[in-house]
């Protein structure tokens, strides 16, 4: 599980006044930048090693809104990991208070960089190890 | 049902060469702003009428990536009607080829501006009925 | 000269209830997409062909603010050319009573595909000259 | 001046594997944002005492191109102040090796929230002597 602090932007709201739904798969995005990089294997490493993530499914439900002026958490944690398949939970916090604003999950395939599928555990067991590890850890 | 299309923007890809997935929650908004507009009842008359339609849920699979130099079609249709939901369903297609690119759903509640539950079908029995008979079409 | 409608989209507003600026810039880019493609070179070709267009500057002069509900016109020019750049100019009008909201220009190098400045008129002369034939006719 | 630390998002990146070029005026933004934050006068608060800061002008001129994996830093300063208008500027370096990427300036008009223009000195004393007093200090 990894915590990563956002401050909202303007550019981020919309004319509800509320920041807009489509930024928190963003949001969702850089937590999990930051979950690899604290893993010690930041994604852009991840991605010079041939190795890709595209999104094969995006689920976020919205209960209360994050507006400009808040800072956020998104936590990011593994749901479920095959050597094919991972998926990541996101819960968003409202910093200060602490209310829950949003929660989600993504799941991605593993792929080489012509987004073809391939087995991670046998095209590079390093990167499946340490994060089926830190899935144990949970 | 509405169809709508676009041109894919430059700013709307991302390293991959593919569109970001943060974009096509953007697309479905365009495909409900159009529904809407088609059905007679902009969406922006809605706002002005003091309703709002904030996304309770998001939920997205993606089956092939859309690419610069693409024109996609945004298919739009009411799922589910209550008084004071209304569950949206869209199917993005490429222009051309025909081929399903991304398919999923948003979950909205009715609300004043600010942002309270109301029941649609007695404070705008006209849109509620306008959205009703739509569905019944389907 | 070509002219794009865009339809203003919910997520391209801010809590000032208007869109956004960072936005302007990307309505350019649909300008200009449309622009080549008209011109009968599109874009996604031209990079097809190694030929890339980063952006050296930006600058943009708002008048009156976009709004959601409103169409909008973007004018497309070619201000200036040469065989190493390209100065491309945007008006932006509002759809109906033709207000001018926003005016401004992209300053554009011609690279190969590491971003190294090319001349276009040697590596491309079809493109520079397709593109000069259309500056004189303005 | 104020320097604010942003990490590079993946959704920030277009296919040409930098970062696109309509994200820099939001990273002036949210520069622009922290440097009223750090002067003790956050724009939340501005526009709670209902004064607004839309932009007339936007000018950006791209060095580098900053690209996923980076950390930037925005530099954010007054360069002119009037009681009708504040020109900011901008400059944005690699963290690391200190490269500047892309350099700017916004020049904002005072308004009320209607978007009329205002007298800061005459309307919000405080925020005029606040914001002159930090501009001569550079």
């Amino acid at each position: 599980m990894s915590e990563t602090e956002l401050i909202v932007r303007y550019a981020e709201t919309d004319m509800m006044k509320v920041v807009h739904h489509s930024v928190y798969p963003i949001w969702f995005e850089a937590g999990r930048t930051d979950f690899a990089e604290k893993l010690g294997y930041p994604y852009s490493k991840i991605e010079e090693d041939g190795i890709m993530m595209p999104l094969c499914k995006l689920e976020c439900t919205f209960k209360v809104s994050a507006r400009y002026g808040d800072t956020v958490i998104v936590k990011t944690f593994i749901r479920k990991l095959t050597p094919v398949r991972i998926e990541l939970g996101y819960q968003i916090y409202k910093k200060g208070d602490n209310t829950l604003l949003t929660e989600g999950y993504t799941l991605h395939a593993w792929t080489n960089t012509d987004l073809k599928i391939i087995n991670l555990k046998l095209v590079a067991p390093q990167i499946y190890t340490l994060f089926e590890s830190n899935m144990i850890e949970e």
